[in-house]
């Protein structure tokens, strides 16, 4: 029998733990799912004969040594924070480690070591990381293959409501670790512009969006999404002189997010006494400097970051209840923690809606054999959820997460130390097994338009 | 025989590492000395019969296990990202840890496993923080002594040039990691202002600034340093209306770093290949949306940020070569490590002028049994180095992390777990041997200003 340990029973977790459970019996497998949350782990357990449900305490070190001890691989679920510890005793016990998050610094330094005790650590296997990587991948191979040439590829990525919802103003919902979604843009983000690397910092990551349109879905909101230099490294892609990775949004939330950068408020760093007990309106005065005009919160903030008093903005963070009397609850020291727990409240997916998780990719391709001829390929993932159950996320993360777990414990990816699932050895077949799980990008093939004559030619 | 690691050789240990190997003999210790740069390490030993240099490496965690496992005492004095490892390798292998680093999540977190291990963890124990504290307490405890109240308590420190050096025009010279100075502000800073909770987003933290005057030096400009309000709860002053904690810098300091913020130039998360290759100007440029103004980068630079094409701020930004035709240079992949290499070579600090490190606080008591009597208390620690010798930074870092090695060598600190050297244990004896070294600082004791007072009513 091998074990499987899974560390993390969040909103991304269910899909993937179910499929784990389903397939047990037949593979000969244990799962064990260990939260911080262990009714959070029971639920996604479901009393399962082949699983079992564990407390988990990353600040434990010997809870977390024994249980990555007693499997034969792991499966990371938890907040990246956490990764550096996870990756490390997995190394240290010599275990497998797949994860849906990005390889960080921590996973590249343990890349010798993890050589030298026989373990593969395998992250960005889920969707975005993952898919994206995965299917752009093929279609650069495809390109490849027929002579082509690769000049701009820009990849795109979101999770959201229905393009009809009206559940919110914000057409959001919250369906992965909200901490995601407030600590959006931290790093920055870099690309390459027509031959160009450009850098933007946080405090100008949301005003500087460019619209996308999404068949079958409408107008989106891109903004940029952190390192496309390291994308295009890892996609192999030195050719491209654009290399853009956005993230999507229905239009009018990345201008609310960047007045709540201005703010400040996306803020994990400092600590707030007491903050459950404090109003939000008290909170939100906290980033207004002494003596801001206006004789209500909103004014204030409106007046200090020079947007309109009554204007889409300011209505949308009423709406959140940033100038509410109302206590800020829950257990978070720092306000990103209370942002987050704020948003997970005001933007619950509702029972009756699905979810909807796009990837796109925009690539122009160049033929020199072909008398350099040029084709715009546009592919699109769409995928709703199932209202009420698994969200599209939750596929779509969990997904290639399962068919990664598989090939490594079937031995069918024998590469150790760190690597990334553009690895040929393994986004061919997760990519051939997930079309037939009904997981496919939809082409559409042409010829360029202007703009994109206009770019290639800066 | 007791053997003392010390972790980390840069420019915050000489003093250190000399005080250690001096008292080696009399006290029967050995210092092992490990750093990345082995050949640095050597050069702090210097062939001391009670010392050795050896190479660290932070991602074998082997080696830095072995070498923590053969210390009975652990001194950090790394990088603080790597503080997390270095203190939890220190747990599981039952050793003490003193870092003047600060108390991070890590550190909390390890306080738990650090009590079962019977293990002491010592961070803050250099000089900001480390004496800023210390020296803190001592005068709370004794104005709370006399039947006092504490309403406002300001806290400043920096390590700066002489205030007649003209061997910059920063006025700044490099006598800690440059990092740091790179980094300052990333986390935003919290104070408590006139009783309210006030939050600066990194972005506006060098915009906010006011002055504040330094006996025996002169003008010079504070910016908002961090947590304030952890350390108002680290002093348990919940008393105290206004709390704030400032880094002092020479006037002008802050209007430059704040447009470098601005542009985004301190980032740390992206990686930009071939960084060491590039030329200045192209790296600034990449920081400009397309299509900027101007015919130079420094003119693109200025209109974009909106400040003077021939202002002080753009001069400095040319002196410090961010729009020179030079390459980059060093190994770094960051365009803050590469700013980093930068402050380390522009400013370094001339072989013929010491640096000089201040540390003030600025405290306004009431004393209800004297007829609400105020007083207005500045206590003033300024210090130069050795020119060409050890620098003030050196000695002020390294001198309370000796005493604080020799207290818990000497068993004279029982405590166990993650503790602060503001326990009342620590403090007073260190800062009476610290004063017996001339480490002392100079108080001038009078009647609160009417500022003072408006600050008191608001």
């Amino acid at each position: 029998m091998q074990s499987i340990l899974v560390l993390g029973a969040g909103q991304s977790s269910p899909c993937l733990i179910r499929y784990l459970l389903d397939q047990a019996e037949e593979r000969d497998w244990f799962v064990t799912v260990a939260d911080r949350d262990v009714a959070l782990a029971e639920q996604r357990v479901a009393q399962h004969p082949r699983g079992i449900a564990m407390a988990s305490d990353m600040t434990d070190m010997q809870l977390l040594g024994s249980q990555i001890e007693d499997a034969d691989l792991v499966v990371g679920l938890m907040p990246p924070r956490f990764q550096p510890v996870i990756a490390r005793e997995c190394v240290r016990a010599g275990k497998h480690l797949v994860t849906a998050s990005y390889r960080d610094e921590s996973m590249r330094e343990l890349d010798a070591d993890a050589r030298r005790m026989g373990v593969l650590l395998l992250p960005e296997m889920g969707l975005d990381p993952g898919f994206d990587l995965m299917s752009a991948m093929r279609i650069i191979e495809r390109v490849h293959g027929d002579g082509g040439v690769i000049g701009s590829f820009e990849s795109y990525g979101g999770g959201v409501l229905g393009p009809d919802s009206r559940a919110n103003p914000l057409r959001y919902g919250i369906t992965w670790n909200p901490r995601n979604v407030v600590m959006a843009g931290e790093a920055g983000a870099s690309f390459r512009d027509a031959g160009r690397i450009k850098i933007i910092p946080w405090h100008s990551v949301f005003s500087r969006t460019w619209p996308i349109e999404v068949p079958g879905v409408g107008p989106m909101e891109a903004y940029a999404n952190r390192d496309s230099l390291a994308y295009q490294q890892t996609l192999g892609l030195d050719e491209a002189g654009t290399m853009v990775r956005g993230t999507l949004r229905y239009p009018g939330w990345a201008e609310l997010w960047h007045q709540l950068v201005r703010l400040g408020l996306p803020n994990e760093h400092l600590r707030v006494p007491d903050l459950p007990e404090r109003h939000w309106r008290d909170v939100t005065e906290m980033f207004l400097p002494r003596g801001a005009s206006g004789t209500s919160v909103a004014e204030r903030v409106a007046d200090y970051l020079g947007i309109s008093r009554t204007g889409g903005i300011i209505t949308k963070m009423r709406w959140l209840g940033l100038f509410d009397r109302e206590p800020v609850g829950g257990e978070g020291t720092t306000i990103a923690e209370a942002l987050a727990s704020l948003l997970r409240r005001k933007l619950e997916l509702p029972e009756t809606e699905p979810d909807l998780v796009i990837l796109q990719h925009q690539v122009i391709a160049r033929y020199p054999d072909q008398g350099d001829r040029l084709e715009r390929i546009v592919a699109t993932f769409t995928r709703y959820g199932e209202p009420g159950g698994e969200t599209a996320m939750a596929i779509g993360v969990g997904m290639p997460l399962v068919l990664g777990v598989r090939m490594v414990l079937e031995g069918r990816i024998p590469l150790r130390g760190s690597h990334l699932p553009t690895h040929p050895m393994i986004y061919g077949p997760v990519l051939d097994e997930l079309e037939r799980e009904g997981l496919r990008f939809e082409e559409v093939v042409g010829e360029p338009t202007e703009d994109d004559l206009a770019e290639l030619e800066a």
